[in-house]
């Protein structure tokens, strides 16, 4: 990478168009190059094709809109848009933890869990642009209810938000087991501090940590049967915990997948946060390459 | 097809290829063609790039053999093998219920349940030939033990054999609900037979089948988010109970499917039985098309 900038997003969509315009001027001239292509990783429903914003996971305002079209105007550059997770997928398939590998199977567990399925260096985004949506795959029919709307999404009992959520259900039970969390006021936990505490080995953390681990590694076998990847890698902010998340989780797809597929590899993302910049740089690149080709 | 003839597989590999190659002469004559390229349609895991059969899922002896090399010497021709769903998929996607899509999921509910995933005309096979194992997803932790020795697999809840097991269940359980089934001595119960009976209004056959379809539509749904493919094709002998099975299996996958893929179409299979040859030819056309381009 030759430049890199962050910004938090401003609200509405024409300041947020402002202001990536002003920042790829001023990356452009950090890095004392020109553009020939942009590349965006948006967090939401993405149509590749035509470069439109289905909506925003995360704020309003940004339904059905023409990103692609409407950067390309600012900029005069064509403009390739994939989802987040979908571009943190292929950034790690093509230069992070995927190796050599041919497929790959991404899931990013953050606050909530995204993923994407990478095949010969491109991520495959379905007939409707949202393939990869293994956080909203029900795993426990009936469970708790999820962002979405339905209940027992692989998000809901294994993103960090669940993990909080959990942890505050178990303190609230029942006085066992012990934990560090008793002691401060637990309305505004967050997922980071329960996996902070289940590497220190607090028994309530743990065992929330454990519960979660099991989810999404039956999450994962069901999603390697169907798909059969050569290497399944696990970004965000909740496997940054370590081996306390790491082991559990694979010990558990191991339990659920079935035997042919159980060697298939379980690892670590490689690129971090930067994930999504690299991915979203090589969407364009790789989709400019396959449109451009005869 | 030109010419079909229907045998029951002799017990024992040597004796299987043999009539293979006996019956390959007999249709070649009866259809008055000489072949080209065989191929082949398997009941169990297969990998399709060396022509190995894994295992057979109905009989031992099939552990690791090299079909395709011994077909390839006893006829003098290319083979090509596949999975047996993974080959009705490609029927159904390139002749049949698929129509125009260039992707589908293909899901077999018969004794057992098997899939399919099919791009743009080619079987996704996967990194280990396994892909489209969409039957040992798990959908109800801790369920019914299922034949691979798990448990909650979509097999152990949807297939014919776990109908009939959920039947024999319930009848034991109580004298409610009503049914035409107490009339009859049930240890050697069918799918079928629940299937038919349900068909016909009875009570706690309609029960079971709706129990099912419910697990049936929310695997489905599970695959779809993370596949998104343009149509799902239902084959098999339970699918053939029509509307009573397909009605909520629609119903659930709605329920659990993402908005955005809401509109995916669910629909039975067109080619029945015959699935399997066609798509064991299409495999071999495919396959070779594809290898012998540059």
């Amino acid at each position: 990478m030759l430049a890199v900038e962050r910004q938090r997003t401003p609200g509405g969509v024409e300041r947020a168009i402002a202001t990536l315009t002003e920042m790829a001027a001023r990356v452009g001239q950090a890095a004392g190059v020109e553009f020939s292509v942009v590349g965006v990783g948006f967090g939401g429903p993405v149509d590749l094709a035509s470069g439109r914003i289905r909506r925003s996971h995360q704020t309003s305002g940004w339904e059905d809109i023409p990103l692609g079209e409407m950067l390309a105007e600012r900029l005069g550059l064509v403009s390739h848009l994939a989802n987040d997770a979908n571009a943190g997928g292929l950034a790690e398939a093509l230069f992070g933890a995927a190796g050599r590998a041919s497929s790959l199977l991404y899931v990013n567990v953050g606050t909530g869990i995204g993923g994407a399925i990478v095949v010969d260096g491109r991520i495959h985004v379905g007939a409707t642009s949202t393939a990869g949506e293994i956080g909203h795959c029900i795993v426990l029919p009936d469970g708790p209810e999820c962002t979405c709307g339905k209940r027992g999404c692989l998000e809901a009992l294994s993103a960090g938000a669940a993990l909080a959520r959990r942890a505050k259900e178990l303190l609230a039970e029942s006085e066992e087991p012990a934990s560090s969390l008793r002691a401060r006021c637990v309305d505004d936990l967050t997922g980071r501090e329960v996996g902070h505490a289940a590497a220190q080995g607090d028994a309530l953390a743990l065992r929330v940590v454990d519960e979660a681990a099991r989810f999404l590694g039956m999450g994962i076998a069901n999603a390697v049967n169907l798909l059969d990847p050569e290497v399944v890698v696990l970004g965000g902010g909740v496997p940054e915990m370590g081996d306390v998340f790491l082991r559990p989780v694979r010990r558990s797809f191991q339990e659920h997948v079935m035997p042919s597929a159980a060697c298939t590899p379980v690892v670590p993302a490689e690129l971090g946060y930067d994930a999504g910049v690299i991915g979203a740089a090589a969407v364009a690149l790789t989709e400019q390459g396959a449109r451009s080709e005869p």
